[in-house]
């Protein structure tokens, strides 16, 4: 009962067996493949446009490479002070941008508003001193499990324009967001501004295989040697884009991720029905964070269920944990089991029923 | 017949087949795995004492981030002026030292000698203009296919501690170094004075897992944080891991390793002698450097096969490429068939006695 | 009636004096000369023990060249949320430490005390994604005009000891902080645990004159190099040192610092005397932040005394700035004359008399 | 009798008198001031056009600077392998240009011809292991003394033009160059497509002030940033501008250039008359390079004559210096007296007659 990430698993077997297809004969390396080159072709039928797509290892290089691309050295990156850029990546981006500084906005869920991003933007000293913001980065799924919709989109896009900003997505969970919102891959990035994209395959299916998709051709200039000096250009590519092609094969990639978002509202809508539980933000893709009873907490580590507890940080506002309570996050993915999920239920509800009785 | 490199091919099976094997299941991200754990031991046993060991995507990945643990942003590092890190990567170590220097010095074979780095260093202005030497790098394979041998390790690990450089040794193809040698992984490497090592798992059976071995204590400080802000620490570690504990299984990459520089011998040996044809450098690995008459070299090509044409740069001082000849290289892997070889030199025969006959 | 900073005006003659007579004849280039030799004895004498002394051109340049010698690029640097290092110098030292990041805590007056330091600290998590802290920086004077007593000094160096981060000082103000303490550069500086001081000249009473001087010996190596590849090493050398060889003459930069306290104190003492006016912070060196009506503030400006408003960011908790009221900053400076701050003074009480009638 | 380089004296008496000058009363800093305004509108007039001027303390920093602003971080800058920029720098442009590659050329008096750039660039391998060429630096004056005559300045611009490169001038001897070629500044630069110029003072009598003279627009965006971050912005910006009103207030500059290149016929006319004694290089501005008998090199060395040893990298093809040669630079600066040059010449003129008389 492993609900710490989705990238505890390895992958999905239809991936695997696309990568184990590919691997035998000789092809040309370093991405000059056939396979690679039918992927790029299936990148933009999905996209419904041209766009130059790079493929990377992680998620971390992908987030790091595009905003290299979109952030001259002395310039700012908005984004939220929650992050994954900012928090997780131990530095990766300012690596990558030489020094380019990331300036962390709060907002509640882990998302910005084009209020917040345009207000803190017209703040911003007129001066040599204060580094020029050049790009907004944004996380699709939130880091706090929400989606944001085509018109929040929108607006941001519209902000980015207004500034002069390059707008970046970091979908490591682009999928997810894509069944929540129901909408297409071109609805949810360009035709809402958005400029370049971390495409995500690892959390939701692939062994290790992220994409830069470009939708601002300026953009991809240079992405290609920029990517070869970060080390990312690996020898046997179609090792990569072969994984894709099984993510894409019969649309596995939705499956997949209706999968796990499925799963994500069957565990909460079970959860918030027990007594003293409730969620910090709601449920919109593959991420449950509820906060639960301390006891409950326990009950659930002592039956050897893993998850990572979770910062208050973007609670809506006059919301709090309280004490004798905790703030969790679950994480479902492609791999995870009904049963698990089950389980899970069974386990916190039985906590539940045991603390009513005390 | 394909013999443009050996990373043209995918993954030897028994490493296809360790990774598939390790895919399912959840385990802890990021390395955290019982995989990953195992591997590092196995790597102590094979060095024969206790080594930090860091895994990455691509060979490229591996030199530019044990540089950068070597040399600080206003360094120097010594290499030769044909290495893979000046030549190849597109700038990787400079990206990854923070704009350190590469100096690229001459040397037959694509090889330096203690002599020539000990000239070199003295050299230096003793000025606050010049940057100060705090690395040598050199290839075990080098360019062009030459092996160094113990002594010449051991001269050149001397002349580091002299001048307190850190010794860097690219082995992209370590193992066809080592069973070239005959001698042991700790022989050829921290016994001569290695400080730390690319150690190459790619070109010679798996997918896309490289490592960084650290001999030198001090060189592993700070090096997980340096690999993960440069996107190369993988979210499920344990397929990296996988690869080595397949490529290590039953000595299998020796085995592989010895059937890449036996047919390169084969090769070798039947080309050299065929009329006008002589080779630029000794076959002493998986690489053959035969220069050939131009009409050989066509008729080569015009049946199909591939390979490339090389740089004479490191020929032995006096040797010449003369008109009407081509130098070429030949690159052998774990997966090239005794028959290919047998096909080449046929052709190559073929061609030229047609050409004795004209 | 320029209050607008402390470095608004030229040298002081004393300075000035001493920089032409400096100027005749050849000597060595680069910092070989004479004048330098005598100049960093006289920083030995000054700080009662041997200290490396590397001249620049500007403060930020010593901050950011200070920070690279202390931080990794993969490392994290602890300051106020309001330092000059974070926000007011374009990333300067994101450049010079190549990508590693400042961490602005919060704290009122611009200080850090020893309590939030630890306790941001301890709440890192430990994990690769995190950038391992490395360097503390203050500022002393603090950007709200505040100067840390010696036991806050102490309390800091011990938690920095205590985490292993290397202290660091930005001494913009370091004159007006020391005799505003009225102890010895020594016990404000390598006494608490200071490692490293940015040593400015040029606020008061230099050209252009900053000395990064190094306590920590381990911390100097390489800072030479580092130096002269940000353009810092000046080729007329001397004409740097020189400045600094008038500055400590006859203890000059006491006289410049204590008059441009005593003006602030006198200033401050003033104001707070007028109805409506109270300090945001207390007036400790030659900076004066008062919160004064908006008429008073209006007035000011029309009668041509420039200065700038100033954020409320670190004000006491509690405190606030009303509608109605504006906080501004007011500087003091070596140049400024007893009856410009008279001036100013009748200004502001006239309209405060003006207001009252009204 | 100090020939050593032209930075080893102060400014000249005019442009003292300049910064003393401006140092009194208050004005804006950062440059925001009138004498930076009036100096800017100067170099309009000089260079008979508009250009984006950015000011430094070094010439370090001006090519640093000028070519960050040129190249990619992944780019590769085509420049003389014993120019300034790669050889005596210690890296910064490395730094500045955050990893980007200089590319060293041959060539006979430190000068690149547009045949062998031309040459080098077309044999680039066209692959993404290959950083991409997006400069040209030149130095005019060359490390050697030699001047770049306007078709050859229009030959290599026109080269840059065809593969997309910008054309960047090294001109630390600016004006030594300029009063050589007896042509107007706009003629030397951007009139044969020079994009981006280090505009030298320091050598020609300033104290510390370099400036960056930009001719195509859109290298101009961010460099003021970029100066910022590199702590190049020096506060009391006024003293930077005031040395160059002093510089170009009646032609100053033009007047010290003159001196310093007559004196260095003169030096030359007498040096090449004594037995023993042939240049390496013409003298064509303001220094000289012959190469001399031992003997002489002793005799001059032990009468108090300082200067350095040079290196016959560059000499023309089949010219040597021979066992019992040394090949020297002497350097001619403004403040240089003839009375010197005569003394050198009477000196060297001695040697050649006791070694005669031996």
């Amino acid at each position: 009962m492993n609900f710490a990430s989705d990238n505890i698993v390895g992958a999905s077997p239809q991936v695997l067996q696309a990568l184990s297809g590919a691997n035998a004969g000789a092809m040309a390396a370093y991405g000059g493949d056939e396979i690679t080159k039918r992927v790029k072709a299936r990148f933009n039928e999905i996209f419904e446009r041209e766009v130059s797509v790079f493929f990377v290892t992680t998620g971390t290089a992908a987030n790091a490479l595009a905003l290299s691309a979109a952030v001259p050295p002395y310039g700012l990156c908005v984004c939220h002070r929650e992050a994954h850029v900012i928090d997780d990546e131990c530095g990766a981006p300012e690596f990558f941008m030489h020094g380019a500084k990331l300036a962390g906005l709060p907002g509640v869920g882990a998302k910005l508003t084009a209020e917040s991003v345009s207000a803190y933007l017209k703040g911003l000293p007129k001066a040599v001193k204060q580094m020029p913001p050049k790009a907004l980065s944004i996380s699709q799924v939130s880091e706090c499990g929400l989606v944001y919709g085509l018109s929040e989109l929108k607006a941001l896009g519209e902000v980015c324009r207004g500034h002069g900003l390059v707008f970046h997505m970091d979908g490591a969970r682009f999928a997810n967001a894509l069944v929540s919102l129901g909408c297409t891959p071109a609805e949810m990035t360009w035709k809402q501004g958005v400029d370049i994209l971390s495409f995500g395959g690892t959390k939701n299916g692939c062994l290790m295989a992220e994409a830069i998709v470009v939708f601002n051709k300026d953009l991809a200039e240079g992405l290609d040697y920029r990517s070869k000096r970060a080390g990312q250009i690996i020898s046997k590519g179609r090792l990569i884009s072969a994984q894709f092609e099984g993510y894409f094969e019969g649309d596995h990639w939705y499956a997949n991720a209706r999968h796990a978002n499925r799963l994500a509202k069957m565990l909460s809508d079970g959860l918030i029905q027990l007594p003293g539980v409730r969620l910090a933000w709601e449920t919109q893709a593959n991420e449950v964070f509820p906060i639960v009873p301390a006891a409950m907490d326990k009950a659930l580590r002592d039956a050897g269920v893993l998850y990572h507890p979770w910062t208050e940080l973007s609670l809506p506002e006059g919301e709090k944990v309280g004490q004798g309570e905790a703030l969790i996050r679950l994480v479902l993915s492609f791999a995870t089991q009904e049963e698990d999920v089950r389980r899970v239920l069974d386990i916190a509800r039985s906590a539940g029923s045991r603390q009513a009785a005390e």
